[in-house]
């Protein structure tokens, strides 16, 4: 990849190419040097697709915060019990965060030096703060269990979705297939969380 | 703190400045340079306690897992049902977790790139992998669901147990006491793993 080549990138397989060596070296210790190499084009080529490092960075995490914003709007996160909405939306989460690996897993590492990294930390925790709505909303229909406070349960809850960007790969090179995942954490979360011991006990079938 | 001073350091109390200044600058990131202007002592009295950086790596990473691997000598962890251990071993976890947070913290944050951080690695993937097996124990007894995959399972538990690194601060700062944690965790963990109808349905008092 390190032979100059003919740019014959578009602005979205420029973005792969980024976020790729965003993951790789960290944001902050990638360089327009750095991105020349790996996409083996010119300095000038770059910035004939963009502004900067910065702009690559914004579009990435755009991806993400669309793909998991865009949960919020679907049938399931909008009609029915709370916390049916909130199990629809965990499960949503789970799959795009798989489907989306890079681009998450590059939202989840920003960690707030520029502009553009404070503004996707906030919007991350705008879209765990209606998760977290949510779970307070099922709490109080009842269909939560009481003693946990939810504030916490979030926390926990989006401890285990987040780390699946440490382990989870796609196959074949990962062992699971994202059905089996997203099936795993939704019922590890909520057969923990759920308080309707009745729908539990003959609860194997769901998910 | 950059005012030179007399040595009065004792290996554990350069340790604690040590591991501060590794997991704000990461290990690879931090040189004797940093590790003397951090503890306000010249590096040849840092030599005076340690051979270099390696060793307090070394140290610090030992005693988060002779804090983790103590655990599996306890009472509670070879005692009683393999559910009930497991139970007790993840409870634990979540304590020495937050007893010697930043110690955790440069466990878990090491990527291998010295023989120190491998070994690091490997001593905590063995630890990871006893949970494992007495996740596996537990399934065998038919004390937790049969529907869910014991790697899978053990990953998404420690992805949990582990992220509190991330968010947990002692109190006062932190707005969460340990007890609560430690409870929460257990319940969101083993309430989705077990098996057990009968003790969920009246085991609002476990933990």
């Amino acid at each position: 990849m390190t032979t100059p080549k003919r740019d014959t990138y578009t602005p979205e397989t420029l973005l792969t190419v980024a976020v790729r060596v965003f993951n790789e070296r960290g944001y902050d210790g990638t360089s327009m040097e750095h991105l020349s190499k790996a996409a083996g084009i010119s300095k000038s080529s770059i910035y004939h697709h963009v502004v900067g490092k910065e702009e690559l960075l914004r579009r990435a995490v755009s991806r993400a915060l669309d793909g998991l914003f865009g949960i919020l709007d679907e049938d399931g996160a909008s009609r029915g019990r709370a916390v049916q909405r909130v199990e629809y939306v965990v499960r949503r989460t789970v799959e795009v965060l798989m489907a989306e690996l890079p681009y998450v897993t590059l939202l989840l590492r920003v960690r707030g030096n520029t502009q553009t990294e404070r503004w996707a930390m906030e919007r991350r925790r705008e879209f765990d703060q209606r998760v977290a709505d949510l779970l307070k909303d099922a709490a109080a229909d009842g269909d939560l269990r009481a003693d946990m406070d939810t504030r916490l349960a979030t926390r926990l809850l989006f401890g285990m979705i987040n780390s699946l960007v440490e382990w989870y790969r796609p196959q074949p090179a990962g062992g699971y297939d994202r059905e089996q995942v997203a099936d795993a954490v939704v019922r590890l979360a909520f057969d923990g969380l759920r308080n309707d011991r009745t729908e539990r006990s003959g609860g194997a079938s769901r998910g």
